[in-house]
């Protein structure tokens, strides 16, 4: 097969990029922001995952480096291939690289069962961005006590991830207990007149406990590494990273 | 003017129907479902409010006959022209005739102030349909407290009338804290993407909490008539109108 | 491989809670809202719902326990697991335990041949919960005679649900027969502009009808909860399960 | 005031235009589809309306000619200015001109009060465009006895028109009751979830009936032309406008 | 396995119905609307429909019965099973019985070639019930050459279904050339903010031209009933089928 | 009334920006894009415009400059302080100071007369921008003999503009005829499930025609840049604006 | 008139809460979160303004108290009775009593004039809740030298609010830029397809950025609450509030 | 099996048609507007894009034909059956026949690595269409530097094709830098609330650049088609294709 692509007069090298040719990294991006970039695993071969993470690690010697979003099969090829790698199967992910010192803690709150991997994805971003994690499971608003029993622990962190799928009710009430900085999650857990996630969206965008913020939904991701800029800031002694 | 309608041949008398030209009353419904007719007054003149209240009062001597969705102008044209009607000016309603003997009790429960309105309108259908009603405001999910301080009122209660608006959360923490029957009723309060309620809407018909029921964006009066229901049938003890 | 989940230090035990690992049951929930927690199947694998199913029978021995969504392996895998188990493959729900006593009736309506198993799942879901069902199917409104020819049958429940897709009119139409609370279940058949059952989830919600109020698309389960409630209340006779 | 726009070298006249400045009238479209263009009142002002009612009549001696989506103002300033045009305040249209011999009958269905200016004006641009028709109003499916009521003068029609707002659940009855072709109209009727009529379109779209067709929201004039078309096909026997 | 829904009371046999376990053919619409009811093939297995179509043709032995929305393997199966039906892969539809006697014409329209099989659909469905097809395909807006050079064909049929896709434009464009009644389909073909047929949808219901109607995307069947409805009636000659 | 704003901190003067307070004009944009900024009326008073067109004028002596989206009253306040300043109360736009040289030539072409308004800004703006234009009015798709009268025109412009509301279908015809650059413009006209200029946005963009782009709805502004932009570079021949 | 809502048994006093009759404060927020309980003003009238400011301030006599969204009427009527209260007519706020020990930085960015108000009332309440705001404005996308010109004041931010109508693009850009973190402010700047700022939402919520949140469409009032906290968390040192 | 559709009475051939059987190719469509028809290979068999392409290729001998949107399939038939066929697997496009002189340059830009197939059906498309190409990829808004480093080539092209996903910004920065004529094509790249490319779709249209258009999401080739036709009136100097 002839490719006209193969043809085509590339754009030339432009700093700061590695180029792999199916994806390039933007190995500027510590420098410029203070994190580096990140495998985004979906839509990527094992093989490719595979690949980006040893060639981001290797251009960041010093630093923990993620992919998220991996298939099963992405997750077992870097198991296979890359044996240091930490491996999460519920939230999808692989960290590559010597944890961080830890600053600040971000708990990560989430209402229900389905909404798991999204609370795991966002509890390792946030480690993997510089911050201690408290993950409190299963509070959702239908059982009300289990909310209550946790609220020194929402207290004591610098920054709070909640997590929720089908009212997205969960935000409001956790806003109401406590004045933490809150970055609310919609996920896509739910059916019908869920939308694949836009009740829990829409409900967290118009949450009547203030200084709630909101980021895509399933986006753990996003979460985390907001909430471990927030805590970071907030939390200048220094804990290694468990 | 020459009125091409007037030249209409309209469809002959229908029985069961009270025709007043610009409308036509249901006067069988009261045999047919056990409740009589309501006047729905958004979009007609005052002269025909008070007009149609004093018509259904007519065909239905012994009961409480109500007028809704009522602008201040309908409030004061049935203040001045019947007397003896009972005026909500919060919930825009109008009773006219001899409260019903209540029969068990429906708990309308509302959010925050905005909500007022739509919590009124639900409250006062419910008794005119024959339910004696325990009023419980701002009750937010951003104040945990005061749910919690009012849950043996709820449990009580033959049915919720549960009222919210922008992220619509009450019903789901109302619904895991009792096992009453409860109606949700979305409010159009809010603004952004609460759509006019679509966000509150949206949450409630996806709530956690089983056993939650809907109606439409600001519809107290729905939700009203559907509390009495089940509150009559639930307690066949007999209490006169408040 | 190693998980990074593994070393999350997990939140503590809660009272009230019975942790499986990859769920956790809300123990509690019979004694607060007199109703036990059911197995939502959907996204489980056989042996969890299995496993699940066991677990909740055994902390609530003396009711009847409900697993709803199951795949044609869960229902497999449950009847090889627990034959006492009762499997309906068309509301594809199963039961465990003995069937509770049996308090008023819900007459579950549904218009079309591919409405029956929400149908179904909100009549198995009835009479776990303690009511007793009359199942009337087929009565679309194509066909107003078959409607009025059951009209007896639903005057006499204590709770109506009524199940439609496409259009959704079938709620509207049984709401002018008849007084009884009426709980509508739009569902997802249809095509085109039905937009996976919003058409009819928006039609229930403008009922002309009063007293009609609505659940989530295809939520039969959310539908049998609340009407077994409200016929429970309306009906202190007791009759022995079917 | 000098005027860009008057300095735009203008498209030159085109064959079988009318131009006025305002508005262009195609007098050729009679010739080709067999029906008179007709004034869309919306967006213009009073003296426009009765222009072009008048050169519409002068173009077409031998035709009535329609008005529709006449303002109040739009109204009596045709009735000033053109004594011998028939006005109608509730289909807010006016007709001026030697009313058509009528051929076949179309029955125009509504079912609630508030339908009643989009029912009439469907009914006059039928008889416009040469039908009779049979005025139906109030047959609601939340009183069916009505509609079975009238099963005859359905029956009876060569088309349908059936006007509907809120669950827009009438076309579906009356389509299962008959064979007569049906168009359906939903309408702007309703709040919170309806959408404006979208509710009801959506419906009607979605109808269990077979060969039930829809227009747009509050579209009587598009719904009124296709029966005429129809009724006239189907009746060859003349019938001298009513 | 024992299935709950086994032990169900079933509801008692209905006056012309049918029962066959899975679905209940309403044997009495023949007498009710003149036309018989149709096998919808979606989500029924192979026997199934070979069952249902069996039954029908027995139950109504002097007409064609009609299957829509078959699978390859359900048409493959009525082939095997009723060597005398005819099946027609492109519309998906198959024919049991002799042909009806057709009156008048339906001129079917397309636009591309994607849209082949709604329109086949819509031909197949007019013909059974009982009106004569023009099929006219490939006559998209991008080519009006081609639209002109049919225009004597369109003027002759008695009512025009046109099928469309995309932006569903052919509609004003044929509803702008001849005044014959028009039923628009708007198809799913298309990507990205076609939604699914969406667009074609919102085009046709707004179409400029007076006297389109329009149905559900890709309903052809429904379009191909209302068609041979109007056709029937403006032509009383009979011609036997083809 | 003492302002907290007063007391905030202003950010410094930016480099080629012009500081009114209410705005700032962004001077350097004529060297950056070739063209000078805009001022756009909407949400101003009639005084601010006037001074925003007097500023533009003499920061840019040499160029014609631009307002759109003027009220009534900001038309007459502009005529009333600069006299010189060309008003055209159709497209709602000022200009003020020398015509420029035009290049090549933009036809804009419309469908109905309400449509007008956008028509008219897209031309103003694209004769500001450099071209000249030929204005085709009132060739709306259910005339096709307008449209196929105007080949010609349409073939000899270097780039179209072609605006239509309701079903939006005419850049599909337009398209279809000829093979010049066409921008389709979506305008507000229409009701119901047009969803002001949806539905004619989707058709255009799905369009069957290849080669069409699209805008905003109601952007005749920005059509009017893009095609002028596309016509200045196509058409070297410099005309002196009319 | 006889208010039938004077004869509703009230609920009882609730323990931290300052009854108004038409609304309630809850004047233990403070103690819960921190953060003093707010007037929102919409739909109230101006005399309530006043009341509730006055004893929002009589509760908390050591904080600056804040209402927002004032018409105009209510801006003039706290100016009158309020004196010593500070109003902001471009952001609609009011602040009465002592402003509080600023902490940290919170950088407000706008793209556009029309977004100001969203932005100062961003920038009021970040002051109100006890951080100091550097306000930047006018740096739209479509002019990147004003963004990099700035970088150094965003960098030197503890969090950043970006506020953005029509396209809401800036957010990315700014993120890409600097590593501190940001909320995202949609506004409802735009129209036709910006859909009253749902456009701007959306491309916030999918920002390429990693560390970007959103809240509700013209919330300003919400992202300064949130970016306060987080900056009083960041920044130890006090600055007495200018 | 016998085929009802095989007894349809074929509508004639049309003049400027070539049909195939399954399609039909419009021969003419090069005289009438400068440019070939085009193979779309979604819903073909790879057989039928093989025949299709040949059949093409013969009717246009001195031009390049073009199939669009092949699966991988249809790619291998093309490359085995035609080998002097251009296949690109990353754009899914073949190109058969001499390449033409190629005139202007069009610049494809797009944002991220996921783009690149829309990126190179663009370029494909516009080379094939008679046009250069400069292809620039990569340049997302979170690294302005990149976009900055390409000023240069954005401002030599004479015409522009934005390609981006998600928050669609990348056309907004390109079209502040630059005056040339910007045709942004959104992608279906993102999750979450991107629906599908929705998101970026509504930014692009909402683009405070002025003069950007949009087309529909994916539609790399729509774009090409336009900007080669931009570009070849921008750029008389003719250079052989490369």
């Amino acid at each position: 097969m002839t490719h006209l692509s193969d043809q085509t007069p590339a754009s030339g090298p432009l700093p700061g990029v590695h180029d792999l040719g199916y994806a390039r990294l933007d190995t500027d991006r510590l420098e410029r922001t203070g994190d580096a970039e990140v495998v985004y695993g979906a839509g990527k071969t094992p093989s490719q995952v595979v690949e980006l993470l040893r060639t981001l690690h290797a251009t960041h010697p010093g630093h923990a480096v993620l992919a998220t979003r991996l298939a099963v099969e992405a997750q077992e090829a870097v198991s296979a291939a890359l044996p240091e790698a930490v491996v999460d199967p519920v939230g999808r992910t692989a960290v590559l690289g010597e944890a961080p010192v830890l600053r600040g803690t971000v708990a990560v709150v989430s209402a229900g069962t389905s909404d798991a991997p999204v609370a795991a994805e966002a509890a390792t971003t946030a480690r993997v961005f510089g911050a201690g994690v408290d993950l409190i499971t299963d509070v959702g608003v239908a059982g009300l006590h289990r909310v209550m029993g946790v609220r020194e622990r929402l207290d004591a962190a610098d920054c709070l991830i909640v997590v929720a799928g089908m009212e997205g009710a969960l935000p409001s009430v956790v806003g109401g207990l406590v004045g933490v900085p809150l970055v609310a999650v919609p996920t896509s857990v739910g059916y019908g007149a869920s939308f694949g996630g836009v009740a829990a969206l829409l409900a967290m965008l118009n949450s009547c406990a203030p200084g709630v913020t909101v980021v895509n939904i399933d986006n753990g991701f996003g979460a985390g590494v907001f909430a471990a800029r927030v805590a970071r800031r907030a939390a200048p002694a220094e804990v290694k990273a468990q």
